[in-house]
C-alpha cells in the first residue's frame, strides 16, 4: 500500500543485538544510507564492532552504508537559539543530510542577541526551508517565521528549567507563532523536522 | 526586511468600522484578494454594504477584491475526520483557494470508518501537500501521513467533549504521531495551514 | 460479602520475602496459577529459589501452580502499535492466558503503516474481545474499534517523548475515540486490561 | 469493510434540517430505532413536526421509528452517584435498551451513603454489565467494582464544582481505580457506554 | 505599618454604589487621582453622574479627581505586540501617567514584523523601564530585553485562542526568556506593570 | 507573638550534621520529644550515634528525647486503602502517638474490598478524628466520611502509576469529596494529617 | 448504617419545585433547619411563596424552620482575604451558625495590608477553630496558621483572572501551607468548611 | 546593536573545557567579573585548575577575576521561606554583589512564624529593591509586597513535594499576589533576579 519508507531504525529501547539484527536485514535487501536515531554511545560501540557504523555522537545518529549524495536542488537552514540545543538541531540536520539535502547551520542566534540572527539573513532568505530549534521560550520560530517567506519548520526543545516544564514552553509557543509559514514536531523530534525539510526541499527540485 | 506579507486581516475582535478602514487601505496600494478571516456574520453584512464582499459564512472568510487564478501546478487535498471540522477546513480550503492553488476535498473520512478514506486513496496519493483536519482523537493525521509521502499539515481541532479539553486530545494526538513527514499548527488554525500548504505547493512549480 | 477475587499480588515495591509469603499462603489455601504481576527480575530470581516459579521477564510476571487450562470458547486478540508496547502487551496476554483464554497476538501493527493492520483482519474479526495497545498518539484503538463489531479494550502506554508527557497523548486520544465499542484503563495497565478481556470473553460461554 | 454501524446520529452541532435529512434517508434505506443524541428540545421539536419522533428531555435522546424488542438474555445494571448524573446516565440506559437490553436503574446510590448502595446489592450482583456513572470524586467504580465479578464500564460526569475541574477528578479517579474489571469511557459519553455495555451484554446470548 | 498605599478601586464585582462610596470616602480623606480599574462602561455611567468621571473605554479606566503631573524625570515605553493588546497596554500606560510618569507606547510592534520593532529602536532605547505587553507566543518581551539595558515588565494576556489557552503560552514563553532583566506581572495584569514601572522610574529621581 | 511551635525538624534535605546541631540545640533548650520526620536510614545511623535517637525506618521518623505519654481522652483512627500507603500512614500515626494520642491502626481496607473496612466499622464509629490515607484513585476518604461523624483528614499518597500523575488522582478525588466533614492535605503529607488530628483530639479533652 | 445526616440540600441544579419537595418532605420527618444551599435569588422567590423561607442573598443559603440555638462553647473565626471572597465566607459562616456554633467574622484582612490582620489578632486567638477564606495568591491561610493554634480549614476561592486558573492557585498554595494544623477543602466550598469547623467545635463541648 | 551584555557563562550542561575555552576567550577580552552559574563542585575543581576560580558551593557560581566594587547607593535586601530556598538565594545575592551592589540578607522569614519577618521590617524597609526567594506556598512575596514600598522581585522556588509540582504553587501564588509592585522571574532563577535587582538599584544612582 505505501512505498518510500525511509531504512530509519528508532534506536531508543533497542539492544545492541536488535538493532545489528534490523541493520543485517535492510542491508541484505540492499539498503543503504541506514538511519539509526537515538543510539546511545555505548550501544554504538557494540553495533559498531558488527557491522561498519558512521557514529555522531552529539546527534546520537549512526548510519550503516553511508553514501553521500546530494540530490535536492535546494538548501535547508537549520537555526537554533542556543549551543545546549545542538544535538536535537544536529539529529534534524544530519538526517536531511543523508536524505541528500544541501545543509546550512546557524547555531546559537537566539533572540536575546537579534544581531546574531540578523547578521546571517542572507542565508535564511536563501533556503528553500528553515527548521527553527529553540528551547525555553522558543521564540525563534516567530522571529525567523517573520523574515522570511519559505516553510519553518519548529522543533521545541527541552532545554530549559522550572516553568519550562520539559519542553512545554517552546511548544506552546511554537504553536501560537503569529507568523505565518510555521508549523511545529513534537519536543525534541529533530528527525522529524528534517525528514520533513527533505520532502518540501525535494519537491522543489533534483539537482 | 521583510516582503510578501500577504493581505490579511484577523476579523475576530476587529470592528466593522475598523475592517472596512484597512481593507479600504489595503485596495488603495493596489491590494487584491485580500482575505479576511474569523469575519462573523453580522460584521460581513456592514462591510459588504461599504466595499464588495465575497462572504463565506462556512468558513467565515470573506474576499476583497476576489480574483481567481491558479497559479501553482500541484494540488492540496484538504481532509477531515467528521463533518463538524468542515469550518476549519473550509478556512485552509478557501485561503489556498485564494492563494493560487487546486484543491481538492475530502470530508468526513475519519478513521472509525476506514473504508472511507481508502476509497479516495489516490486522490491522496495525487496531492502535493495534505492538511488533514481533525478533532477528537486527531488519529486522521497519523494514518494519512502513513498513506502518503507528501508533506501532511496536521490542524487539530476544538470538536469533541470531556476529555477533549477543547483540542487538546487531537493537538497532543498529532504532535505525537508515528508517521514521518507530519507536521501541526495551533487548534482551528485552518488559515495557518492554508497558508503553508500554498507556500509548499508553489515550491512544486508555477502553473 | 465478594466473591471470586483472583489470586493475584501486585509484586512491585514488595520485597521477595513478602512476595513469597503471601503466594506460600495463597498456595495452603489451595491457590493455583497465582500470578505476580510488575516483579522484577532480581526479585523474580530470588522467589524462584524458595518455591516454583515461572517468570517471563518481557512482562515481569511470575507465575506459582501454573495449571494451562482454556476455559472460554472465544479468542482474544491482543494488538500493539509498535514494539515497544510488547511487554504492556505481554503483561495483558500473560493474564488472560492464566485466566483461562486463547489468545492471539498481532504486534507491531500500528496506523502508519496501515497494510500491516489490515492484512490481520481476519484474525481481528475473528475475536471476542480485542486489546489494543498503543503509546504515541495512541490512534490504533480507533483504527481498530472501527474495523471490529466486538468490544475493544484499549491500553495506553507510556511509549513516547515530548509532548507524550508520559503517556497523556494516547491516553486522551482513546478516551476520546470517536468508533464505538472502545473502553480505556489506565496507562500501562495490561493487567486490567487482560482481566476484563476474560471476564467479557467467558460470558460468552465455556469450552 | 465494515458491518453493522448502528444508525446513530450525533445531533450535537448539526441544524434540525440536516438531522431531519439524514433520519429520513436513514428510514429509506429500511432503518428502525434510529437514535439521535444531544438533541436539544427546540430542535426535538423542529424534527418532530417533520417525522415521527420519540424525545426524551432528559437524556436529550430521540428515537425515530422506535421498535421496542429485548434480544439479550442478560440485564445491564445503570447506577449514578447522585441525581445530578441522571442525564447521563439515561442517555446509557435508553441506548442499551433502543438496542435491545434489559436495563435496571439504580440511582442516587453515592458512596457517602453506602447503605443505599448495598440495599441494592442483590440488583447488582444478578446484571451482566454494570454503568457506573458519577461526577465529583467518582468513587463510584471502585466500589461497585469490588463488589461486582462482571465487567463495570465507568462513566464520568462533569457534575462538580472548583477542582472537579469538569469531570477532570472523576476521570483520574475512575482510571485509578484498584478494583478489576473497570473500564472507562470519555466525561459524560453515556451513549458510549450503553452502546459497549449492549455489546457485552450480546454476547452473553439471545433471549 | 504601611504607607504608601495607592488610592486605587478594583472595580470587577463591584457594584457602581459600592463603587461611589468607596471613591467618595476616599475623596473626603482629600484623595486625588483615585483609580478605578475595571470599571465597565454601564457602571462608569452611573458612576459619572454621581461623581466628576474621567473615563477611558478601552483601558476601563475610571479617574476621580484627575490632577495630570509629572514627577519622575524618566520615560515608560509600553510596546505590544499587536492591536488586540491595546486594552491590557492602556491599563498600563494610564495607570503610570496617573501616578505621575511621562509614557510613550508602542503599539502593534510583535515580532512577526520585525523592522516596526526595529525602526522604533532609538525611543525604546531612551526609556527607564519598557513594559512589554504580548498575547499569542509573548515573543516580543525576549526580543525588546535583548535590546535594551533598562528593566522589562513582560505582561502576558489572554489575546489567542487554541494551545494559548487563554494567556498560558505568552505567561510561559516570558518567564523563560532568554534575557536578563525581563521579570513578568499576571496575564492581562496592565495595573501591576504600571504601578511597578512607576515605582522603578521614580527610583530614577524626579522631574 | 506565636505559642506553641511543636519541637519538630523536617530532615528533607538537610545534613546529618546539621540535624544533630539544631536538635542538640532544642535538647539544650529543654526540649523532649523532637520529632525528625523524612529522615534517611543512612542518615538516621550518623545521628544515632551522636545522640540518642529512636528510629522508625517505615515512616522514616526520628525521635530524640522519646517520652510516651497519652494526654488526650480521646482516639485517633489512621486507615489505608493498601499496604503500599503505609509508611505515610505511620508518619501520621508515629506523629499522633508522639503529640500524646492513642492511635488505633486499620490498614490495607480500601474500597475494593469492602468488607474489610465494614468489618473494621466499630473502630472506626469509636474514634474521634479519622486519618483516611490513599493513593490511585483515594475512595477511602468519601467512604469514611460517609460512614463515620467525626472530622476526616484525607491524606492522598503518591502510589500508583499512569494517570495517577503522582497523587493527582487521589488529591483532586478526595478533595471532592461529597461526603461532609472531610478535609485534605498535602499528597503524602502524613505528618501534616497527624498533627492537624492531635489538635482537634486535644479539643475534646485531657485524659 | 450512618447517622446525623445534616438537612442540606444542594440547590445547584435543582428547580424550585424539586426543592419544595425535598424541603417539604424533610419537615413532614419533623426536620428543623434545613439547609438550602446555591439557591439563586429567582429560585429563592419561588420557593419562599410556597413554603416560610429564610433567604440571605450574598451566601445564597436558603433555610427552612430556622432555629436559632447555640449548642457548642467555643467560637469559630471566619476571615477573609478581600471583599469578593465574602459570599464564600457567609456559605460558611451561616452552616456553621444553623449548626449551633458562634461565628466572628473578620473580613478583607488579606496579607498585602498586614495590620488590617495583626489589629484583630486577639479575636483570632480566641477561636477554637478557623476558616480562611481567600482566592488570588491565597496566602491568608498559612499567615493565619501560623499565628493560631487551632485548626485553620482553608478555602480557596475562584476570585482572580489570569494564571489564577479558577481557583487553582489558591488551593495549591493552601495545600502547600507550611504551617501546621492547616487543611483545604475544594475551591469556593464555603458548606463543607462551616460543616467541618462545627464539628470540631461541638468536639470541644456544648454550651 | 546591543550593548552592556555581562560577562555571564550559564554552566548547565557544559564540559569544563567548554567553560574554561568561553572564559578564558572573555578574559583575553579584558573581561572581569566573569560570573558563570550553575557549576556544579565537579567542574569548578577543573575549572580551577586552570583558571584562578572563587568558587562557592551553595549558589553553584563561580566567579573568574573577582573584582570587589560597589558601584550603586541603594541596597538590596534578599529574604527566603526557609533554609531550603538558600541555594537559589545565593545566587541571587552573589549575581547581585558581583554586579555592584550591597546585598543584606534575611533568611528563613517565611510567613508561618511572621514575628521572624517582622523583627526585621526596618531593614526591609531599608532597601532599594527586595528579592523575595520561597518555595512551597510562596506567600512571602505577598506579605513582604504589602509592607515595603520599592519593587519586589519574586522568585518562586521548586522546594516542597507533591502537589507543589516542583515550583508550580509558589509560581502561581506569587503571580496572583494581590500586593502591587511585585513581579515574578522563572521558578529558581535566582540569577534573573539578582541581575533585575542590580539594574533597578542602579537607576538609584552610583555611590
Ligand atoms: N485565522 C487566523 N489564525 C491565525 N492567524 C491569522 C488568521 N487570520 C489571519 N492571521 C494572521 O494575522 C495577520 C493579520 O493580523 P492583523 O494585523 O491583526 O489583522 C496575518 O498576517 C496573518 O498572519
Ligand atoms: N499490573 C497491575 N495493575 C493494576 N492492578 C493490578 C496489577 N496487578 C495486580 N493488580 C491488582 O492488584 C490486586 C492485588 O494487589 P495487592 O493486594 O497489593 O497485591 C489484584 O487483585 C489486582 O486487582
Ligand atoms: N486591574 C488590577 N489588577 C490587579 N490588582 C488590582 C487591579 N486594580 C487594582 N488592583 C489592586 O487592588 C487593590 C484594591 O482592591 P479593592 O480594595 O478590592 O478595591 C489596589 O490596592 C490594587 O493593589
Ligand atoms: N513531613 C513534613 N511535611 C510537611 N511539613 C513538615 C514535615 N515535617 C516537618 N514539617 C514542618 O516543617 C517545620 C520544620 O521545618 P525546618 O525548620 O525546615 O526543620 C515544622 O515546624 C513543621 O511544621
Ligand atoms: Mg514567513
Ligand atoms: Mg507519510
Ligand atoms: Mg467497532
Ligand atoms: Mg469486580
Ligand atoms: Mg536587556
Ligand atoms: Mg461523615
Ligand atoms: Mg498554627
Ligand atoms: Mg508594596
Amino acid at each position: 500500500l505505501r512505498q518510500g519508507i525511509p531504512e530509519v531504525i528508532f534506536g531508543s529501547g533497542k539492544t545492541p543485538e536488535q538493532i545489528i539484527g534490523i541493520a543485517s536485514a535492510m542491508q541484505a535487501r540492499g539498503g543503504e544510507n541506514i538511519l539509526i536515531t537515538r543510539l546511545c554511545t555505548e550501544s554504538a560501540k557494540i553495533v559498531g564492532e558488527q557491522i561498519p557504523l558512521t557514529y555522531d555522537p552529539m546527534s546520537k545518529i549512526g548510519i550503516v552504508g553511508r553514501k553521500s549524495e546530494i540530490t535536492a536542488s535546494g538548501t535547508i537552514a537549520v537555526a537554533t537559539g542556543g549551543t545546549s540545543d545542538m544535538p536535537v538541531a544536529e539529529e534534524a540536520a544530519l538526517t536531511a543530510e543523508v536524505l541528500g539535502n544541501k545543509v546550512v547551520r546557524l547555531y546559537d542566534v537566539g533572540v536575546a542577541g537579534l544581531h546574531r540572527l540578523l547578521s546571517k539573513l542572507d542565508v535564511l532568505m536563501d533556503a528553500q526551508v528553515v527548521i527553527a530549534v529553540a528551547g525555553m521560550e522558543g521564540a525563534l520560530a516567530s522571529v525567523v517565521g517573520g523574515l522570511v517567506d519559505c516553510p519553518v519548520i519548529a522543533v521545541p526543545t527541552s532545554i530549559g528549567y522550572g516553568s519550562n516544564f520539559n519542553g512545554l514552553s517552546a511548544l506552546l509557543s511554537m504553536l501560537n507563532s503569529c507568523a505565518s509559514g510555521v508549523s511545529v514536531v513534537n519536543i525534541d523530534n529533530g528527525f522529524g523536522a528534517g525528514y520533513l525539510a527533505s520532502m518540501i526541499n525535494h519537491i522543489g527540485g533534483n539537482r
